[in-house]
């Protein structure tokens, strides 16, 4: 397939490079022009600006920063496509906001389907992204061979926006779990119990999750090295709150989660690992013991 | 091995059964004895008492209520034990009434060890639970063919009190994680998001965890036959936050999964299963659209 892509970041950059190696026609721009080279060493051409990344393609893909970057990418790329263009944004914005730029791009004949994915930097590198699209089905199975290249576990999860809604409670999820396997392990050691016994006690049973699993072993080695940046959980948990807002809808659990997140950033803790928050906790508790 | 056995409620039946099936020489004793004869018919022997219950055994096990339960019973088999004998608590207590159990039954020769579980009761009728262990070296390899026959998942976490540890922190990771589930799935359907599609969304990315399979499954079919009461799990968090008082740790994650349980029997929905803290999520916004 003839697919633009834009948005090389942490996240973007190893995406890209797995459309190559499957085999797609890839052109390719960037804000940064030094994000550039390692994709045309992989074979992918270069946009001389946005519009024209647009031009001829079956696709356009944006892994970009927040909404109004995703609406801006869009309109700029909107205004020189042809009608029957699938776009395809991949960052995580709210759902009202993917919904809006669905009606903006639909009155202009693009089709546009909502995709956030969850798995981080590994998982990008990896091809084996888990990827959650909201969108007509018809689109969903133009962009199929795309996201087979990126992601192991694809989702159709329903209509515009629905993609976004699932990554919300994805994060509710993640977001809960990291924090809760902190409390767990902060209990444990303030009560002189040994956290990596604890860890390997509840994976045997209904505790079980990859975040024990995972994260867990992190918080035990105490290696706070991102992985996914506290900020980031931080800003996805604000949108959830922000969109639980206004739809009145009530999460108490993820509220908790939201602000001991915020808590890590006032403590300096933005840029390490989420499993920070389990200092958060521990400060909480007096200091760690 | 002889094995006294007191407590032949929901659990402590089918894991008296396992031992029996394990080829354990098994007596019981039951406060109510319409809780006898299914042990008889398998091949245990009854007690006449309490204190008969622990002569010339290798091992007791109670399998009780709760901790005022646990300490009498206690207290009355010791009175009656020879020194040597080794005894196991599996009831879901705090860790300092096990602590202070452990240093009345030690007073008197006596070793106990506090094994708290995890896996309701499918798990104890398949033998299949995850078993949380405190106490010392000898003892748990003592009891060990005892747990195997029981178990699947056997842990020594450590000294005394470190079962119940364990088992604390494996509420605070399941509570919360029901919650978790709970509070993605009320999200998604208020955002018009099928939550059987979510769910399968998450369950192939870090979000994956035993509840969102399970106890998520049960959300979606609206299936709030217990399995593990709203009133058990509120009990168990009820435990965790008086520990982290006493403590002074924070668990504001725990908090909030302890306070929507509670909501959840202040609601009628004590005898249903945990996953009815979805019904609370509901009505905190407005009803199940």
């Amino acid at each position: 397939m003839k697919i633009g892509f834009v948005g090389l970041g942490i996240m973007g950059r190893p995406m890209a490079l797995n459309l190559l190696r499957a085999g797609h026609e890839l052109t390719v721009w960037a804000r940064r022009p030094a994000a550039l080279p390692p994709l045309l060493e992989a074979g992918a051409r270069a946009a001389h600006d946005l519009a024209a990344l647009a031009q001829g393609q079956d696709m356009v893909i944006s892994m970009v920063a927040d909404a109004p970057d995703v609406a801006a990418v869009m309109q700029t790329m909107a205004s020189a496509a042809e009608p029957g263009l699938v776009a395809v944004d991949m960052s995580t914005i709210a759902p009202a906001a993917a919904r809006e730029i669905h009606g903006d791009l639909q009155a202009k004949g693009i089709d546009f389907i909502d995709a956030p994915v969850s798995g981080g930097e590994p998982g990008a590198i990896a091809g084996s992204l888990s990827i959650m699209a909201g969108g007509s089905a018809q689109a969903f199975a133009h962009a199929l061979p795309a996201f087979a290249a990126m992601g192991q576990s694809i989702v159709h999860v329903g209509g515009p926006g629905a993609g976004q809604v699932a990554k919300a409670a994805n994060q509710v999820v993640t977001g809960m779990g990291v924090v809760a396997v902190a409390e767990a392990f902060n209990f444990a050691q303030q009560n002189g119990v040994d956290p990596a016994r604890v860890r390997e006690a509840l994976l045997g049973g209904f505790a079980f999750s990859k975040i024990l699993e995972n994260h867990g072993q992190r918080m035990i080695a105490r290696n706070f090295t991102p992985g996914f940046k506290s900020w980031m959980h931080a800003k996805d948990l604000h949108i959830v709150m922000q969109t639980a807002h206004e739809l009145q809808v009530g999460l108490p659990g993820a509220a908790v989660a939201e602000q001991l997140f915020a808590a890590a950033l006032a403590q300096g803790l933005g840029e390490a690992d989420s499993v920070a928050v389990l200092q958060v906790l521990e400060q909480l508790s007096g200091g760690r013991p």
